[in-house]
């Protein structure tokens, strides 16, 4: 059976599979690999019992509880999801073959700079399985192969639907690859295959993203925290200040794109902390805050920050606030201890948003919104493979585009160097 | 003397400089840079004496010899050439600011991804101390930040620069910092600054190149070898071969982009074989050739290729050449032997080199031009930082527009998500 055989390959020949797999996906055309996509979303509906069972079987030995549990949960109704996102991604525009620029120089040679795919993408990820198939269908629209290394914990899931996407007839063999999870030996491996795989992409944890950045040799992108903020200045509707704040701290506390402080300009501290410290307390939020902001919403009702509040990532239910003098030690307090990933203002003076903007050194940086646009679906991306912390490839959401790469195509009609 | 109190600070120390100092140069308005840029130009005049006896410095107490010692000489020419570069690149377009893409989203979010600079470039280059005015002109127009280390025979020529560059009025304190270069100590703090350092670009041989990407956790652009092919088709014309073929060899054999191979299409190759051998010998090009190359040719003429000869980049006036049945097995020879950095095709034939071009896996393919013109200046940017071969975040020749990063302005009216 096609499984045993493929189980007992070494990472090794694995990513040997996978490399020369690459060169097949690149070649796929655009139709090509849409009927793959769509191919593969009636496999996923048609296997939805067996997907089940081996998710079951990852549940009995899994002793996660909680909201954690509920990651690694599959239903009739999250299998049908995935289903729908491998449409989605079919439906999307394909960068590669794309060109990005040309000319021609004096001495004729004509120059194009053609979008191309990555080659072999490495994700190492835990417990959700649907991330397995969003990035198999991201991988295989943009023409790269794929080397998958899941969680431990959802290693039947896993291996149930990569051989159900990977034997969609027309998937070049070795495209889709998934290692063993039972030891961090193949982690290990994959990120040091250089000349096997073109980047690496962390989708986890800080710890796990420390370990590939600081053991890889293989790019990678780095996704990451985020300490977001909110500076509300003196000219803000404080009305807007209040659904944007509440939206972007309650609407989803555990994502990275919500907001963890809030900073308030000296001049409205007095009449607008009392009322938002209210309305965060009402909807379950802890507060915590600097002297100024305790003197001013009642010490009762906020705790004290301590040092380290101004770096962490809460992911719940806490904010710190912060009074601050004016625009200028926002945006040096953000730059200080903000991870870069999303900062918002929230004002009616045009001037000081864009000077905010301009000075807050973020992957996204927002004026009157809630930090929680920050996403591929919400920027119209139409899917996301992550948000990068880096400066480097890409920063920010990131999708499809940022999964190519690009070839210059130089054109002479014997063309020699003087 | 500012100089002994710069040179009493830590690698650490500079390095804290450089990251505040980012900040500052990021917001440099475009004259100002180029302003900068001139100001550096006519201080790099000036003081050309100084500049020299610090040179002599360096050469009398290195042992390099011939070429390498040559790489390290200045001369009035030289640093009129360095002059020179500043100015140029003072004049090409500023890719800061530029706004990349924008778009509103059916909510009415306005998203724009404009241009920023990185923030803090780390080079680490050997012998040649114009190295040290070209990457500072580059990364200053960009609005970066600089962390140079320079080799250590070059230390007195690239003190002198610096101090020279870095003290011009108006250039932010600890926008140009040279590190030691007497241990390989301050190479592995500075490709580990994590949060310091944005990216890490070598320049150098591959021996600092694997180095640098087996120990660095900053992320890094790899530049590096080029063993560069040359397939001429069947459909070619031989006098057009014979141009391109003797150019990309023999014209500037020590670059990466000198070719190193030459394929060449069997019906052609009775006829073509002994014409371009009898012309490489001419030149002084040693010769070797697989077994039918040397049937064809002479096997006096051509030494016999062993397995590495496939591989090596000579850097001298040697090649190798293989007969092969067809594009195709040309494209699969390139492809597993290639270092991806620049291949070419010689045909007649529209549609075959266009399925050369799209299925050989290299930063640049060419048709019917040679390999020499892979390189920033002959692609019209005015400059060069390197040639990239990794696929991530720029691939084959690169200058200003890749020392960018993006960031993304999302302005609302009070959005939250619902």
């Amino acid at each position: 059976m096609a499984t045993s055989v493929h189980n007992a390959l070494s990472t090794q020949e694995k990513l040997l599979r996978a490399r020369e797999a690459a060169s097949k996906t690149a070649q796929l055309s655009t139709a090509k690999k849409n009927s793959l996509l769509e191919k593969m979303a009636q496999a996923v509906e048609s296997e939805h019992k067996s997907i089940l069972s081996a998710n079951q079987e990852d549940l009995d030995s899994s002793s996660l509880e909680g909201a954690m549990r509920d990651r690694l949960v599959l239903t009739p109704k999250r299998i049908a999801e995935m289903a729908q996102a491998l449409r989605d991604i079919a439906k999307l525009a394909d960068p590669v073959g794309q060109t990005i620029k040309e000319w021609t120089r004096p001495n004729g040679l004509h120059i194009r700079k053609v979008r191309v795919p990555l080659g072999v993408i490495g994700i190492i990820y835990e417990s959700r399985p649907n991330v397995t198939v969003d990035t198999v269908a991201l991988t295989i629209k943009t023409g790269n192969a794929i080397v998958l290394r899941g969680g431990k914990e959802a290693v039947h899931s896993n291996q149930r639907l990569v051989e159900i996407l990977s034997s969609v007839p027309g998937v070049p063999e070795g495209a889709i690859e998934l290692l063993d999870s039972s030891s961090r030996a193949s982690v290990q491996e994959l990120i040091q295959a250089r000349g096997f795989v073109d980047v690496i992409i962390p989708r986890g944890g800080q710890q796990l993203i420390d370990y590939v950045i600081e053991n890889a040799t293989v790019p990678v992108i780095e996704t990451g925290a985020g300490n977001c903020h909110i500076f509300v200045d003196e000219s803000a509707d404080l009305q807007m200040a209040d659904s944007i704040v509440i939206n972007a701290k309650v609407q989803r506390p555990s994502v990275c794109n919500a907001a963890e402080k809030l900073l308030i300009h000296q001049n409205i501290a007095a009449e607008y902390l009392p009322r938002i410290v209210g309305k965060l307390l009402e909807r379950g939020v802890e507060v915590r805050g600097d002297e100024q902001t305790r003197k001013l919403a009642g010490a009762e009702k906020v705790r004290a920050a301590e040092a380290k509040d101004w770096t962490e990532e809460y992911l719940r239910l806490c904010i710190a606030i912060k009074v601050v003098a004016d625009v200028d030690e926002a945006i040096a307090h953000i730059n200080h201890y903000s991870t870069r990933h999303s900062d918002a203002i929230v004002t009616a003076d045009e001037k000081r948003a864009h000077h905010f903007m301009r000075l807050v050194d973020s992957a996204a940086v927002l004026w009157n919104a809630s930090t929680r646009f920050v996403d591929g679906g919400e920027f119209g991306f139409g899917a996301e493979m992550g948000i990068s912390n880096q400066k480097l490839h890409c920063r920010g959401p990131f999708a499809l585009e940022e999964l190519t790469s690009s070839k210059y195509e130089v054109i002479g009609s014997g063309h020699v160097r003087g």
